[in-house]
């Protein structure tokens, strides 16, 4: 079975400060055209840090759905090319001022495959010592350290809704790291 | 604490068949400037469909990630304010070609609330009866009966990828309904 859509063409529809917007005219497996519209997106790592029972999480405000969210700590590639593990240890530290001596790497997801390209690598991190938080100039969070099961709990009744978080929760889970 | 940011201007950048692209000036809790772009989604839903030790999912090429991907039966609002039940069922029938008669709710997840708005509600369904599958004209896509078990070694080694379907697998097993 193979249902690849070969490009005819490809146009920058807009390139922000963040969004990467693309049009592509393809040739369907039927021979027909149809139009993709889509968002170029670097990738991102995620990072699950685990303490004893406790996980460390985020809560920021996320202006496109217009609330405050609780997430594990992530962040974009900084430069293409960029490996995983560095980004996710800068962002660690920047998220919640920690280092952690512990990676163990839990794949990768695709959050919107229908619309975006964006990639995230996760992690389970353990085995802390303190360093600095140094947030970007226009980010505001807040840490939270939070009981598993109380966190299991909210993935369950909607308090945890955010995609990468959940999905970082289930292999770690998988692989019997928390 | 309230990190909310305040909207002094919206403008939308691009509507195209799919996308709907914003731009929008903010002012940070600090007062300072800053600028979110992002995608306005019309909201979707997807269903994990568990019959026996089985799962059904479904294959199709994804252009914006340029390869084949396994998720869970899944689809767009097809007006706002529509019912997430009755777009649910719509989708089912037409992505797997059954209909079922338990349907259960699974909450919502957010996939990339960075960039987008897109929310898509959850359900674990159960219970079918055979209809006909009836797909848009430019949607290609295959079914498979996966056993459970294999469900899980396949999100555990990044052979599913795809962050609606860990997360419904994810609230399915936290109930006890998978």
């Amino acid at each position: 079975m193979n249902f690849e859509e070969r490009e005819l063409n490809e146009e920058q529809i807009f390139k922000g400060v963040l969004l990467d917007v693309r049009k592509s005219i393809v040739e369907l497996p039927n021979g027909k055209k149809s139009t993709r519209e889509f968002v170029v997106h670097p990738g991102a790592v995620a990072i699950l840090p685990v303490e004893d029972d406790y996980v460390y999480l985020v809560e920021q405000y996320r202006f496109p759905i217009k609330r405050h969210l609780l997430e594990i700590p992530a962040g974009k590639f900084d430069e293409i090319g960029e490996e995983p593990l560095e980004c996710g240890k800068r962002e660690l530290e920047e998220e919640i001022g920690k280092k952690a001596k512990t990676w163990i790497y839990l794949g990768y997801i695709h959050t919107t495959p229908g619309f975006s390209n964006e990639l995230i690598h996760l992690y389970l991190v353990k085995d802390f010592e303190e360093s600095e938080m140094n947030l970007d100039e226009d980010e505001f969070l807040e840490v939270k350290k939070i009981n598993i099961k109380e966190f299991e709990k909210m993935i369950l009744n909607n308090e945890i809704t955010d995609a990468k978080t959940i999905a970082a929760y289930t292999r770690a889970k998988l692989i019997g790291g928390i």
